[in-house]
């Protein structure tokens, strides 16, 4: 374990999609660190491997070890790693813990995957069982339209306040009244970060100290720009560039973020591989549009 | 006319309530006078009457006119007059609409009800028939949880585009993207404002010219100084007063704002009657929680 | 009153359109009798002026008076004769059910109508006011779909069993749960109709006593067959009728009852004037595909 | 493969849960095979393993081979064994569709898993893949609630049409509106089965072709007798039946399968383990509601 993560990250916590190999192959280690080289010319408060974006879900148990492993490697140490864990079991989660405290992981992010509805005190012990097995802090992540778990603000603070290294919360269901709800019925003692990229302007406003996001993969640096210009209270400034990014944010929300992430890079000449059936390439006409998006960004190619 | 509203106004555009004499009586004039001065107060960027926490909707059409001539004569030009338009049948909306004109009203607040649901030619028939009808700039309102109508922003900024005195959108929906998107499809050309008082601070992040909000009834001028603080960049001020007022604006909302705003007017000293039958009076425990949720943030009694 | 509903209903409650004058003229008398005169031919169980479908709502205190003394007259005893009564204000729906009873109705059909959220305490005293002001049994009919208010089978059950005249329930809501729980919270003693007619071949297998429905204007008795089909046991032809007359149906309810039936009436060779503005005259491509629809279902123009 | 499916299964497929060993073992053999039998007494059309109620999801690769091959062996032909696939991944849900076909299966039931959001073309391709590598009849399954993919009927419809071994579909979104759409968009020449249980009865009346359900294991015959009741016309026995069964179909829906009907199937004397974590025992409260249902329709302990 590398020391980090005594105080809570402030900033954007940045998620690389995971490349494969061509041919259906495993992770294709070239093109990991180069997508994470890419994160981290633009120096994010933390990097989130096995997220969302990361296809965390879609991976087998080795091929999540492994980039996991690959992943705290590749940071070496340059900003605190958070590991992603979604599972249906809590047999699986917890032995997935394990594993990222054993690499040296600073952080893991947990979702729970539903298949059966979970009731709160399911929930609760699913969390209490992964705390129980590692040291590393944790982060609650509630994103309902991925996982099919949706944790109510009051549960995400009890669990807070009563599981030790529970310690924040990513919120990407999309609804301000959640992060109201988590700063009020927690006098403001939760740290809450903004997993919603279609709204991060108005989750920073409320007060999330950051922004989970896959979006610099595409747009480099200027995320960071965003959270910096709402610190400095240039919220004129900050709504101006919100807008200006807002287009590609949308786009890779509603086409799902290994999909468009990873058109994005390749557009970008970064070939990272395809996401894995059953989700397709993008299709052509979407990534003529995403290229006309970047373009009109003046999004460079990935740094050489 | 006053000659009011040739700019777009900005900031807060308050909302009083209707009040009726005891008895199931019509409207108390002395009372519609000592609701209006109170708003008046904290000079508000606009006063909207007959706004649905004016219980626009349940008036006779002799109540609503008579409301429409005090709330003029009342305010007397020292801050711009909007009337609220709330009809079933176009034929109803264009007699109030010309009512309005000859009373002396600056501005129209129009939401089609829907019993039946309208296609957006039926909605878009509907403003044009009321714009047609008078020369008074109209702000389209979007309320789909009270009126039953959900107006795209497609379609609302169409309509700006299309039809003359159209000029306005409020957003009282509670969802940003709605914002977002009326924004980008105008080019930033179409002022909005926020009708969901639980999301003010962010839809000012968002770009909102104003806030359009019955709070004032009980908050006097913190909502002013929320949009100032915001209007100054200083966004941790903002936050923190949102955060403030925010269990007092939840409760008006989710209780429904004649009934909570005329239980909160009563608590300051200022009785106003009761809401129309169906909606019944706060009831008993709902109105001590009101209370101690005033007295938490030092209410004062109604101007004295 | 004629002496009818000592026993419920059973069967087709049918739903006439209100005939307007052209130029946007009030009630159109003749049309009205033709309407009237094409749902007696079949005898349905009961005829329910006012409806949703009769554009209730959207008509004059006048013109709904005048509208419900046609009614009694036009049916002249044939079969019983329920009113609707759609109000905002519990004093307007007050003053309705009186005149309803005064003119010699059978039934009243009421539903409460909600610009502001009601409680289920203000629901409750709203039907019980509207009991305590005439003798005549009362329906109580739940479609939040057009009214904004929505009924739980646990309220609606409980205002049949605490007051006195509040007798049937139709649900419109289109979900058989509801059905489920009205007879189960009941132990199968409160008769309910219904009022989704896309659904109306399983809302028979569920125990409804009746299907409340607009569809004899253009279907004539095969509405009331469905009903026989059911009640013989014949399942499979029961359903084999469903699915002819289902597109009818579906077509009717998506484009809106006045609309549509009003259009195919037209097109069955009966002239009844138009919707009431903002609703607009079905578009030409939609009354071509209703026309197709009758004339495959070999529809009769409007016996003469 | 058993030379069975040449003909669409008529009737009740009855779901069996997967027995667990204690101390969080795997599959228990002795338990699934007394379960399989304690189905397999009233002659259900089909048997399927390895369904939601199964916890298909929630079993490594090895345990879904075993319950697969284990439930073959026992069924021994007596009555079609299909197999459930619920799979993230194309490539897990082929390399399962080929070992069931190796163990001797007569159907595969496949049912997407999403965790991002699947377009129509990905969700053709993961089927087209699927029956490319198999002979196997599939049965598409659609179940939003827990699957996180809703198939519309368009989709499963042209699924049907386009891919040769695709032939039924179970449909589970408890919404009629789709089996009236599939069977008019086909023609009536696709076969669906109802996989809601709260809506059995209506199912049956849409013309379902049978019912998918785990309610057998606790309710013995009752489905099958619900079935021929609807098949032989007698409605009113039939809807007396359903009410009759309807508390413990909604009982074990809201509960969720595995945990409702293991704990039924203990209460009837039959002890099969506990649902896997997250998933928990039912509490004591709810397992005595259950059992004062089981009591309530004299469900008798498990065949002696």
């Amino acid at each position: 374990m590398s020391g980090y993560m005594h105080e809570p990250v402030s900033g954007i916590i940045a998620y690389p999609v995971t490349p494969f190999g061509t041919g259906g192959g495993g992770i294709d280690e070239d093109g990991f660190r180069q997508v994470t080289e890419n994160l981290l010319v633009d120096a994010p408060a933390a990097i989130s491997f096995l997220g969302s974006a990361g296809e965390s879900a879609y991976l087998s148990t080795e091929e999540w070890r492994h980039s996991a492993r690959l992943g705290v490697e590749t940071v070496a140490g340059r900003v605190p790693v958070i590991l992603g864990i979604s599972e249906l079991t809590t047999a699986a989660a917890v032995a997935k813990a394990r594993y990222a405290e054993e690499v040296g992981a600073d952080m893991l992010m947990v979702i729970p995957i539903a298949y059966w509805k979970l009731t709160d005190a399911e929930i609760f012990e699913h969390y209490a069982a992964i705390a129980e097995a590692t040291d590393l802090p944790i982060m609650a992540y509630n994103n309902p339209g991925t996982s099919g778990v949706d944790m109510s603000p009051a549960l995400l603070v009890r669990m807070v306040r009563e599981i030790e290294t529970v310690r924040y919360v990513k919120e990407s269901s999309g609804d301000l009244n959640r992060m109201h709800a988590i700063r009020m019925l927690s006098d403001d003692s939760v740290p809450f970060y903004n997993g919603a990229n279609h709204m991060a302007l108005e989750a920073l406003a409320a007060g999330a100290s950051g922004w989970c996001t896959a979006a610099p993969n595409l747009l480099g640096g200027r995320p960071q720009q965003l959270f910096s210009l709402m610190q400095a209270g240039d919220v004129d400034a900050a709504r101006s560039l919100f807008y200006q990014l807002l287009p590609v944010l949308q786009f890779i929300v509603s086409g799902g973020l290994p999909t468009t992430v990873k058109a994005g890079l390749a557009l970008r000449g970064l070939a990272v591989g395809n996401p894995r059936l059953p989700l397709q390439v993008l299709p052509d006409a979407a990534r003529t549009t995403l290229k006309g998006l970047l373009e009109g960004l003046a999004v460079e190619p990935v740094g050489r």
